[in-house]
């Protein structure tokens, strides 16, 4: 009976999003701090099977692997919470201001994990700077992603913004069905194999992902890319956690809260 | 004991029709608005990985992802229902009324949760209308499955339509066998593998469903198919539609239930 | 405890025989009808995947789908029968008479099966015959394995009957190894993988299997292959019944009843 | 609760050593006769999956589907019962002479089995001769296979007979591992996972397996490869024979004996 | 219910750091051995799936089956307790000497079976020094791999040794994920899923890992690779034990230690 029924899913996610929100600042940094390096490892593996394949449909399959590892152990991820913790504020099980204060640190906790692997990875990749990354495929690619997610939308303005947004929009509708998928089965290989879908989907179509993103700006700048700071929070940062933010709440938090978590009240 | 008998698939298709005949409105809505969207994520990616690769096979092989989560959350497909309600109707478990409703709202909401889905993914993939599609060999490939769903049948007049017909009772013969596959488990490992088969199947051998069509043929208008959407229903939708309800009802449906649902009289 | 061990597995064998052997005229024509036509639908897409990336252990690795489906939906097929019936009368389990009746009828359902997605999948591959079919790589190598498996034993007289036949014997010996191995687990992933081995096998080495040849060379006809109905039964059907049915009896049925079946009297 | 610990599945091993060393001869036979056979179709598929595609890495996922029907349907392997039974004659389950009487009539089973189907494979791979297997490239390959397995080690002397003998001892340290990991779990799923992956490496490593090669030789004999029954013995069977006894006995069977066995005494 | 909660995986680790630490010399020698050995065996045929394919990913898709064997059996890998049992000790579940002499005596034995295998497998592969290495393409890889691992980073005087010790560092924090991911689940299937991720991860992006070069350097060494053993030591043995021991320390045990152990107190 390793599968659960949608009502129990819902009503799961309703107690993780209440018990998430409880968890106290130092657990949300190093739990933040852990998801943030996991997802920027299975970006620098995608990176490199999409290279050496040529086929980024390959990097898809293969990305992941962070996800799961974030969601097994139990760790925090901001774009996960953004659909668990609200239906949970909505369903009266959690305070609103615990929802500011996961958030707040969740997303500091993953910025500091995604920068920390970043700083290192380019340590590594190019020994201590002695290679030069325009030389290997996987770091040039980086460069190219990092660019191409800042100033191709800063060359169209606003309607660059509203195609940030909306693209984030459907990556973390996607994302947060990773997180909700793992909660239709009671095995870990279950968990595995239903989370593996959205995710793989959301990444093969290049979706914007706030934390996959806090990885692969900062190494893509490391690495040479010609931006700065101010690009990358601008024209993707806020916009993409505005858009991961209302797709993760409204598409899989509250249309299956309206769908399922009435049902148990 | 995780494998489940024939005998009690049968009932438990026969419960889930009753079921879902019975479903509020709202839920055919909102369940039906998410499992159109699902198709449309999925069909993106399969067309993505099988333009990569050159190989429409590996689109086959990602493509069920829309399908398994559908299922898993226990979402509404009108193509999965032409097999389950009937045989619910027949064996005197729900009024025929009922059928109606299910079929009418569940495809309503599939067909806003496709149309919805692709626009978001033009506005994504086109950056708002900043990238012509003929430069992206994926949105190229939709245009031309677009055309191809539509003006080739036109081509062939009342010939087309029985093959549309034809292909589309092939198509739900394996989209209704998912539904059912999923129930000869009771672990969520199981139903993922056991669905994966028949849509697999079905999506490789490009036989017409009409709610992937949904997404596929306005999607490809946006992007400049040279279609209009009288093409879309005549020549694709409503043969589509009657070939999926046919094959889903009769090949699996009631074969199925002729062959092990008397048992439980 | 997923895992059966041997003495169950043919414990279950010769349960399985008796039961199948009692199944009335109606059922076995229904259920063999689908799995002629879940066989028939398994082959489109092997040859599809095969034609693609031009390798056919690719085509090997998708085909079990069908064979999985029939399985699980505890649905019949002749060559399957022929190591489990013969060993339930062998045993005492089921009059002899009874063997007789479900290999008539289930070899008619399993052809009725075969030819009838034979001629759907005609009409829809080359829309009501609008498309040449040599103009399609997947329908020409549809052709030339029609002829193949036809044609080829022709030209050698006797020795090209001795070679059919022994292939069906190598052939059938996996086949109905799939049907034993989904008895070796409770569960249904267990089954599923545990089946797909033996059946990827015998289709990657390109045995003759008579319910696939059921489906291949009719439509193999109907696309325009230079064959009679002579040469298909004269040449390829009754030798590959006639192997199926030795090799299935023989090495699948009575090697693993003189192994195991012993144990429980 | 599917996992077994390391104690527990040396237990196993002491158990089915015991067990296997007695059944009678007929068992032996007939089951040394299907584990035979089941390993030629093994090898000709892999040959088969590595030709098509060019690399040798595909045969190896593919080749362990024999293995694994011979565990799971608990048949008799020689090289698998050098792990198994050396270690229960050691813990005094079982008296010295009972392992001759086992590892005597399980080899004549093998190797009756294995060249039983390598005639059958010939007869239809070449139609009954008419084919030349110079003009088919897994026939090809086979040939050239039996002449590397002989006569490149005759040409080294006693150098070759001892790379042989290591090949051999590497092998069947992982195929024994094979036997052994099927213990680690009591699923069927679980077994087939675990026990893939050493059967998996060691033949993508290209060791020799004595049961392997019974199958290979003969093979590539009578395709037409240049050997003599001598060479096959002198440069192939014996001193592979002896490094897969050796190897298995003491790397895996002892070793694991050694850290865990004692254990439950 | 074959999931495992964060808070039991904890427990689960300091348990199993604290019965590692005490286990007598002979033991850590002989499960030591075996680890060595095993990994010898992945990273062979990892090399050779990357060298057949061309593409590295592959290399790292069939890596884990070494250290899925180490653990599934219980063996013991110097890496992996590096995150297992400082926690044990910081949870006063085991004096700190134990921790020293486990280290120590698992350290030799993984270099034992790492070198033996190495030597075994030069023995084999180059047919007792009859065949050139350079004409054999995985050698020559196994070669260059030697090569890079030393003296590019020797090149680099000090900031290689910190790009080595950086490189390890992100290494082992993936495979000491491996053991704590096999924790996750307590079916077999669940646990070789859980553990291939990270273990492929580090294994495709190239991470320093102290084991699979105690197999990798020397062999390269044998193959004609132009180190001294000063330079394996110096210049990469010394600085990646460091860095495993670092990571794994650090990021794994302390990190899960101080999110979820607190909790059993």
């Amino acid at each position: 009976m390793a599968y659960v029924k949608p009502e129990e899913v819902v009503e799961n996610m309703l107690q993780a999003g209440a018990k998430k929100a409880s968890l106290p600042v130092k657990q949300l940094l190093i739990r933040g701090f852990l998801s943030g390096a996991f997802l920027g490892y299975a970006t620098t593996l995608a990176i490199l099977a999409a290279t050496q394949t040529g086929w980024g449909i390959v990097g898809a399959l293969v990305f992941p692997v962070g996800f799961v590892m974030i969601v097994l152990l139990g760790l925090e991820l901001a774009t996960g919470n953004f659909a668990l913790i609200p239906i949970a504020v909505k369903d009266n099980r959690v305070p609103f201001n615990r929802l500011l204060v996961n958030w707040t640190w969740v997303l500091t906790g993953n910025l500091i994990g995604s920068v920390t692997y970043a700083y290192l990875y380019c340590i590594v990749a190019t020994k201590m700077g002695s290679i030069d990354p325009a030389t290997i495929p996987a770091l040039q690619r980086t460069i190219t992603i990092a660019e191409t997610k800042t100033l191709e939308y800063a060359k169209l303005g606003f309607d660059g913004t509203i195609a940030a947004f909306t693209s984030a929009m459907l990556c973390n509708w996607m994302v947060t069905l990773g997180a909700v998928m793992a909660f239709t089965s009671t095995s870990t290989i279950g968990k595995i194999a239903a989370m593996w879908l959205p995710i793989m989907t959301f990444f093969g179509l290049g979706y914007e992902h706030a934390i996959v993103n806090m990885f692969v700006i900062p190494a893509g700048m490391w690495l040479g890319a010609d931006i700065t700071i101010a690009d990358w929070w601008l024209w993707n940062g806020l916009p993409v956690i505005a858009g991961n933010l209302f797709g993760g709440m409204l598409f899989t938090g509250f249309m299956l809260y309206w769908s399922y978590g009435k049902v148990n009240q």
